[in-house]
């Protein structure tokens, strides 16, 4: 029997890669967290060696922290989920890599958030953070709502809700719409007077940037500003259709995750709300769990 | 006195370079033109360098177009109007490009389109085809409204009407939208049956892209369609507050110009449409004129 059986002293990697950063943790075949790291971002469309490298230089931190001084990455097996590689080319891409893995197990980030908010391979998420989507994993099939990327996509999410505030803004700036408490924090958040000057912190900017402004509109929204109401009740609307179709398509466990979740969710009707189930783990422990699947699956002991 | 005085003997380049091509026209002092030609690219923004070299090819090719053999760009006296360069850091970085004319004038492409459309230094203009924005020049003042660029601002334009269509659209492949002729006309274009595929026609592109479908839009809103009419509503909402807050702003000539402004023109209300007149020159022709009233201003003869 090898270390790559699943025998308790056989130890997994798994690893959350997003467009910001990458995270690893090192866990035995219990679940016993070992160590933790941190890398770059991680997807790879973005730059196949960037991410390449955040996941090595996460993993290589994790190691660290686990003190284990005579293990390398080669005595791991690596459950890997990436933002991204729901595009083909970019998983072939990523699992052609020669990795330093003893195996490497690689799936989306929607489906390392799936299995470990219900600590099984099959349930329904809706992820709301700086970009938005819904993910089913049911017995055979597996389904993306939306997650089309911004601008054109990803509606009621963080980029999406930062992106009606600031066009918004730049006509009250223009003196084509009334001003009020959004455009006046808005501009108080970018220290800008002008429209000009507000276009200039968004130039070659990411979907981030605008995501930052996202807890701002829900403040003025809660405060009554008319427009911070519209874009947040767009926003539940999209979030409240596509939690229905989950809901109608599979009658599996139902989480929201992201960093906007907790803003949705105590805003969504009361009934809707019900159906929404506690996140039981982060996917980094998600993508352990889909590396101890696939080497049970795959390899008898 | 020497060539570089407005004398007959003058030779002139007008230049107006843009996101997507750059075109030069020679003329002399009449105003005869004696040649034109093509470039690349030539916003700045996108590439200083890339804009240098696409305002050398239009220069040289416009060059050759006039046959005279014994001539260099040295000879002439450039007027040079050029997208990006509203941003001051962008305009110096041109304006310290050891060119190689005989004297160059440095202005925005928007300055030089009014010119043309008006044949006057003073006047206003909207443009509307990629991008969006009003611009009025009065003795003393200049000033710009919009044009902040995709996807925050360019209201209007065609990257815009673009964007509103394909965020519907995915709506639709998603169920989340009732179907519609314009979703349908969509995938047509772009020969697509399911959001991904759509979304993939968006990746990393630029607003020329989301811009290529604004046409089909203005047809389908023909047609009845329900969002493309809602879309192009807003579309002519914007245009019409942009060209009312001209008028009101400014006594002067006002003209609208772009691959959109036929679109618009014929679709605002008639008295607002009334105030519109016709463009008299292109802008690579107000270019020139831009360069020889900066001649005659500098250099007394």
């Amino acid at each position: 029997m090898t270390l790559l059986e699943n025998s308790e002293d056989t130890l997994f990697i798994g690893i959350d890669g997003g467009g910001s950063k990458c995270k690893a943790i090192i866990s035995n075949s219990k679940g016993d967290i070992l160590g933790t790291g941190l890398g770059g971002p991680a997807n790879p469309f973005y730059g196949l060696q960037i991410a390449i490298n955040s996941i090595v230089e996460a993993s290589e931190n994790a190691l660290v922290d686990t003190g284990m001084e005579n293990k390398s990455l080669s005595c791991l097996v690596a459950g890997i989920g990436l933002a991204g590689v729901n595009l083909p080319e970019l998983f072939q891409k990523i699992q052609d890599w020669k990795h330093p893995f003893a195996k490497m197990y690689l799936t989306t980030d929607m489906d390392i958030a799936n299995i470990g908010a219900h600590n099984d391979q099959y349930g329904a998420v809706i992820i709301v953070g700086t970009g938005s989507c819904g993910y089913v994993s049911l017995p055979g099939t597996k389904h993306t709502f939306g997650g089309y990327g911004f601008p054109i996509g990803d509606k009621a999410s963080g980029a999406w809700i930062g992106l009606k505030a600031i066009e918004y803004t730049l006509l009250v700036l223009d003196g084509f719409s009334s001003d009020s408490l959004l455009a006046i924090k808005i501009c108080e958040f970018f220290s800008v007077d002008t429209g000009y000057e507000l276009s200039q912190k968004f130039v070659g900017q990411a979907s981030r940037q605008y995501a930052k402004i996202a807890s701002l509109v829900f403040e003025c929204a809660d405060k009554g500003d008319a427009k911070a109401l519209e874009i947040i009740n767009q926003g539940i609307d999209y979030i409240s259709i596509l939690a229905e179709t989950l809901i109608e398509d599979s009658s599996t466990r139902l989480c929201m995750i992201g960093g906007l979740s907790k803003y949705f969710l105590s805003r969504l009707e009361p009934k809707l709300a019900s159906y929404f189930s506690e996140v039981l783990d982060q996917p980094e422990v998600g993508a352990v769990k889909f590396a101890i699947q696939n080497l049970e699956e795959r390899i008898p002991v």
